[in-house]
């Protein structure tokens, strides 16, 4: 923080900038939501797959796929992926704008990729027990509470940071 | 706009960059960003209170919890959460990208700071009379409405800056 | 990516950055994403025209606007409005999201402007056939696929970009 802020007052040129492929932070930011939008992107695919098999179609025009006659909704194998999908909109979208900011804070470098590796890894975890193969609790409170948590921590650290721009 | 356009065909030396630490107008960004995202997170604990107060769970390994034997849906104390909660992705999440887009676009400092600052606080007020304590209508319809204009204006904003090279 | 991480182990001093208005692969992303956030936008107001011309309202106390006496749910053109809005949020944020990720590795610039243009486009025909003028499948499938194969692709440009910061 203070490297930049001193180069700041002297010049208008900057240092190494934080948002860029410059640096190491910042690259496993893009590593690991990389990852994540992937797996998202996934449960697309997962959610389409138990629509097949269980023959479940939300609308008319999708009916051919499965050769029925009615759009049918709450198929518990259907919910199932939805709810875990939904979950990931609520929680890894958050994840990956506040770590965004997070790391465009200058954190301690270890510090954040710390914490970007463990949040990343507790979602992917939580996808696996909740939607490919559900186990029973608290495994999924577990790793949704981790991501959690960082996401708070994060959140808290750049209210710190940035409170004299409020 | 102009004086950094000026150093970039003089020189490949950048000035200030927008999105980054040195620019007040960012940290204004990333101060209301992580409290919006707080708030955000803060919506899944609402839900589990209502959900453990009514015993309204969705998934059968979750029944323990609340010494159930059957998944429920349907009850309107948790439903109201997870539709305000769904209206956050809605619009949070769009007004967090939007202002991204729009403060790397180097807009007027005053004016973007305002905007950040009214779309923030429009949001938060949104929750509270949504899912903390229903008051009767416009009141959320106001503040969704504060929040969808900022929104639409930064769009609009940022289409007209960035316009020929689409 | 040679060019910049040269000039980054010669001095502190960086050349044009990815994240800024002076790389025009970086603008044509603005551009682009305003309007996909935009049209999510207008998705609310879709909603809210379908409610107030089927008298379907979700809290006790929009009804009013509606002159109506009950909450109600499960209205055909409401939920196909909905879905599509969901949809939006599955797919377009992380689009929006991983293209940000995708610019900042600085991609071949005119693949990358050409993967955003096609990506957004194809969003757009999306929302058309889904909630405005229905139209049998594949339209949908094909506008869906081709969003989906490119966030596919800029993930896995990245995650290979970015091994090394695992």
């Amino acid at each position: 923080m203070n490297n930049e802020t001193i180069n700041m007052s002297i010049s208008p040129v900057v240092g190494p900038a934080l948002l860029s492929k410059s640096n190491p932070v910042f690259c496993c930011y893009l590593f690991w939501s990389s990852l994540l939008i992937l797996k998202m992107m996934l449960m697309a695919l997962l959610t389409a797959r138990q629509r097949i098999k269980t023959k479940t179609f939300a609308n008319p025009e999708d009916l051919r796929v499965g050769k029925t006659s009615d759009v049918r909704f709450n198929d518990p194998n259907v919910e199932r992926v939805r709810r875990a999908h939904r979950n990931d909109l609520e929680n890894v979208l958050p994840f990956l704008l506040m770590s965004l900011a997070y790391v465009a804070c200058g954190p301690h470098p270890l510090t954040a990729k710390l914490l970007i590796r463990i949040g990343a890894s507790a979602r992917l975890l939580h996808t696996i027990v909740y939607a490919v193969l559900p186990l029973p609790q608290p495994t999924r409170a577990f790793s949704f509470f981790v991501t959690f948590g960082i996401v708070c921590f994060e959140a808290i650290y750049v209210l710190i940071a940035a409170v004299k721009y409020i």
